[in-house]
């Protein structure tokens, strides 16, 4: 016997009226049709309706005015974020200049195994796990933990973490990274995570895992980094490589910050950026 | 006057179970704490407890046992999949064999603006709009759709599209695909998707627009692919380059796959591959 499912229609309607809204289908200042009639169109119940938007309202994708209906909001969504971010982003770093840092929390702990096995810790080897939220202008994008073997994390501070780029720290002790691994993945938010990026639980994220290694291929971080999709994107130049047959796409890091407002398309790279 | 807004919690209390399984805090064959007890942990009624356990159950990470109780499934989610595949990948483009293909639409429109503008159209070109599924072992993986300008597009038909690489076909007609740029975010899969990628509403998927350029720069494909994150990650290795002050990554195409069982860390590459 199934209890009544819902929370799962009130995501499905969430999501096909976001669908809508993304793709433009539905257009900025466009009234939505009454609640009753969507009820009716998705053969949902009013009340699941309503918390379908207002799960849409809360993301500010629709607005509703009192004895009038709801409507989609302005192009906040149409003018994705993440191009101008990327714009100031790449800016930013040109200036050498940072986001802000939040560190929550700091600690020295037993290293997870898999953990371990990344960074080939010897038995029992201890791991610095450090948890840091990055904003820009004010609006957190990155939730990051990072794990840190004992040895490395000893050279520099709680305090400096909370301040300084921690391959920056690592390379103020002498120690340069030199490779790195990288898996990009998509989760949801878990409610720590989205209380801390200011999301709604269950929002999509970019994960990203990445293992660092310095000299002799040693092991030196565990990144295990969420971005908010709205917020920050991952951008890549890429050549077609290979003879008949083979070709294959090939990354390069070669590429070009547009100076033009609308050079968000296909005309430059964000440099996969320190964390 | 706002409704109860159970759908919320019910996402809630199923992300952070989720949470605790994925991370191994509940181990495989562990007995979950009772429903009552979950509500009183969660503060949330005892129905929203067990809609948030058949989620996780449809998702098979636990199991209910009649009269038992509900326990944390094998290690299906420990082991991901998406390394096995990985291999199994790599594996399969070097022996030059493919995924199977499902088209599910094809169709000739007029071009969405967006598009338009990435490709460098011409007023009133129009678009070739495909949207195919891609399966691995019939475990579907990723829902692509792609934009073609209708006077490439004419170059092959959709039976041709049905059964071989859309680049391939381009490649077939003399023209070549040289440079790409990509955009890597996050999205949750609408009930569309959903159910073509055989997965539940609201599932993260990995999201990737792709505008693939030929001679001159001029626009052949926009691509909107999205991916199962448990049956497909991007990996990449990284270099870091530059000097003090300005070191960054730079991907690198070099890479090896590695023959080992457990050569899924951080010692291959999957190369970004044909659409």
């Amino acid at each position: 016997m199934r209890p009544a499912t819902e929370p799962l229609k009130t995501q499905k309607v969430y999501l096909l009226l976001r669908d809508k809204i993304v793709t433009g289908e539905l257009k900025a200042g466009a009234r939505l049709p009454s609640e009753l009639a969507l009820a009716d169109q998705y053969n949902v119940s009013r009340v699941t309706v309503r918390l379908a938007l207002d799960l849409l309202s809360r993301e500010d994708l629709v607005e509703k005015r009192v004895g009038s209906g709801t409507y989609v909001r302005g192009s906040t969504f149409a003018q994705p974020v993440t191009a101008d971010l990327s714009n100031a982003f790449a800016h930013l770093i040109e200036m050498g200049r940072s986001t802000a840092v939040r560190l929550i929390s700091f600690e020295y702990i037993e290293a997870p195994e898999k953990i371990a096995e990344a960074l080939d810790l010897e038995d029992d080897e201890r791991v610095q796990k450090s948890v840091r939220v990055r904003s820009f202008d004010d609006v957190p994008f990155s939730y990051l933990t990072a794990y840190v073997p004992e040895r490395i994390g000893r050279e520099y501070s709680r305090d400096d973490l909370a301040h300084m780029a921690l391959l920056e720290l690592m390379e103020r002790a002498g120690l340069r990274a030199e490779t790195a691994w990288q898996e990009v993945g998509a989760v949801l938010a878990n409610p720590e995570v989205a209380e801390a990026l200011g999301i709604g639980v269950g929002s999509p994220l970019i994960s990203m895992i990445r293992v660092v290694r310095g000299k002799g291929e040693r092991g030196m971080e565990y990144l295990h980094a969420l971005y908010r999709p709205d917020r920050y994107s991952l951008q890549m130049n890429l050549v077609r490589k290979g003879s008949e047959g083979s070709r294959h796409w090939s990354p390069t890091s070669e590429g070009f910050r547009s100076d033009t407002a609308t050079g968000s398309r296909a005309t430059k790279t964000k440099r996969v950026k320190d964390k």
